[in-house]
């Protein structure tokens, strides 16, 4: 096992009706910005919910948050904030809301430079805003890590930043909230949980047994859960397991202490990027044919995922075995309802250079757990794709 | 899945060298008072090491905390520094180390009243002095979650607390301080994670399919690795899985959002406290029997555990099933070394009286999932354990 720290002091609340505890957890006195996306949470009622709960803080709003934040829009929130002195911030939403709202937090107190810097190059930062979450799309796992992924629309570039003064004080998770989402946003959602704990586990082993475990069990709920979150929307315990599980998936445990890929979601923020993709179609395209082009580097792991995960027979051939896993993952993506390869998107063959070139212009050249996920390589496996 | 809060703050420092961190996680200036148990950590050199490390800091030293540690010894503490205003406590230890520098951080601000009331009458606290943690024994969780148990000698009581206030800071964990230890205390520790696991799983199904899986994940890798560990103390990744599953086991993540038993803790602690045998012996003695009595509240349980934990054949009857799987949890406890029944340490019908008589005084008599563990059940137990 890899030596690693783990820490995450995000708050969890999780369960129906627990929105009541919003005022427990910030601050009396507080000036409360409310965050959130494209106007769902209107519509759904959260919103007067949590203002009616909140009726006794001073409140303020900031919606228009787009599906992959963009840089343009969350500084619009910045200047908000700096001027009328918020000193809460409330994303209610996915991880998108979530994700623009921790790059608000951090950019409000930076003002010695362009904040755009704590993406680009990683600046760190000591404070930011204190922000809480109510969580209404399991997906990113936001809600309980201090990550983010901003869009900088003027130069189509999606990158990620991480700092630990981002994790939120608090995430209300209510798999109530999750009823009324487009089937296409859970079928999403699960894909692209599911994608985060490959990327911590498909690699190489390290003797992290405790971790492949973890990882093992988070797969085999979203295999599990994830088609019967399509039929029957309404069935709490499907509902709230899939929400646990994609938090679990991107909270920083399974990965400590084991090596990481992530080259399935570099590749994949730059095909949203170019052609605005949703996220979790970039990583059903990508995903299958990074196994197939990695796999002399992933076997073991590959074996142990074709025998645990999908209890493929051991008396087959080692690459008999890793092809049908392979497929089968496939498959999964294909039964939520995401289609994965190019055409399947009306793209096709023009699009892997322009691809290449902006893995190269943000300097994602040695990806993989190996670093040997090259442009190059990254051209193989697009190519396998289309 | 049922509601729930979690929440945990403290963070790991996880591998070999790590000590070396130290001082990065440690306010400068503090004065920081170093506590111990026995003098095995004088003997390994891990307190010279440690104080080499702290240089720059004012040091103290408590050294003497026992096995399971006492009020007596721990009030020794508290008077000290009170008296010397030590600001920072680490305990450099094992679990009984660590539970009992919880109580010193709680009790020492704690001025207005017997802090043993912080036990038994489990008073809030706001305030507690912070302190880390050098872990050098994996068994109780105690590094990574706000619990601990103490024991007053002077009334044969050994009682747990709980208290948001005594997180660890940090806690660092290096596998290869556990080289040395004792074949008896890493069997021991095996033992009651094991244990902690099953206290959180063995209940009634709620649909918690995640942390049944976790669940399962860390009973595996302790079934795995328990008795590599007694063949080849020196094997660095069998160290390192023992060490992180038993954190894992009882940091709070296991048990959010299911029902918990803990009945074979509280009978295991007045078994301790009234003839002194190693918590991990009573738990060994307890929980066979527990399951043995208590299966048809357990049936469902009972049967995923018998498949996924033991791979026992499903065409066998429920009954047999059922069966087979505590005979095997028995038989890996006798494996790892610890005895399972009273008579093996040479304890006898006359026992049980005094048993049932301290969990009446205690008021642990609606013990388990359900409450249904009554002191009446609790002998039904005892006695099958004789």
């Amino acid at each position: 096992m890899n030596n690693f720290q783990f820490v995450n002091p995000t708050k969890i609340i999780f369960g129906k009706g627990e929105i009541k505890k919003l005022p427990q957890e910030i601050p009396s006195h507080s000036k409360v910005l409310l965050i959130y996306g494209g106007g769902s949470v209107k519509k759904s009622g959260l919103l007067d919910t949590v203002k009616e709960i909140l009726q006794e803080y001073t409140l303020g709003e900031f919606g228009g948050i787009e599906p992959n934040p963009t840089y343009e829009t969350l500084m619009q929130a910045v200047d908000l904030i700096r001027k009328e002195k918020y000193d809460f911030l409330l994303a209610i939403g996915g991880g998108s809301v979530i994700d623009g709202t921790k790059f608000i937090a951090a950019a409000v107190p930076f003002t010695q430079d362009d904040p755009w810097k704590l993406v680009v190059e990683q600046l760190p930062i000591i404070s930011a805003l204190p922000f809480g979450t109510v969580l209404t799309l399991p997906a990113t796992g936001s809600e309980m890590n201090n990550g983010a992924v901003v869009t900088r629309r003027a130069i189509n570039a999606k990158l990620p930043f991480r700092n630990p003064a981002v994790f939120p004080k608090f995430s209300i998770l209510d798999p109530l909230y999750t009823y009324t989402l487009p089937k296409k946003q859970i079928a999403n959602g699960v894909v692209d949980a599911f994608v985060h704990v490959m990327e911590q586990y498909m690699t190489y082993p390290v003797a992290g047994k405790v971790q492949d475990r973890f990882a093992e069990g988070l797969l085999l709920t979203l295999i599990e859960e994830g088609p019967k979150a399509l039929k029957t929307p309404e069935d709490y315990d499907v509902r709230a397991n899939i929400m646990w599980t994609a938090t679990l998936a991107l909270n920083g445990l399974i990965g400590s202490g084991v090596p990481q890929d992530w080259s399935t979601h570099m590749i994949g923020h730059e095909i949203t990027a170019l052609y605005g993709l949703d996220h979790a179609q970039t990583l059903a395209i990508v995903l299958p044919s990074m196994l197939k082009i990695m796999q002399k580097d992933k076997t073991e792991k590959l074996l142990q995922y074709s025998d645990r995960i999908w209890n493929i027979p051991k008396n087959l051939s080692d690459g008999e075995r890793i092809s049908i896993a392979i497929e089968k993952t496939q498959d999964f993506f294909e039964a939520m309802g995401i289609k994965t390869r190019f055409s399947d998107y009306g793209l096709r063959q023009e699009v892997i250079e322009k691809i290449i070139a902006g893995l190269k212009a943000h300097k994602m050249i040695k990806l993989g757990e190996r670093g040997k996920v090259t442009p190059e390589i990254a051209g193989k496996v697009l190519e396998l794709s289309l």
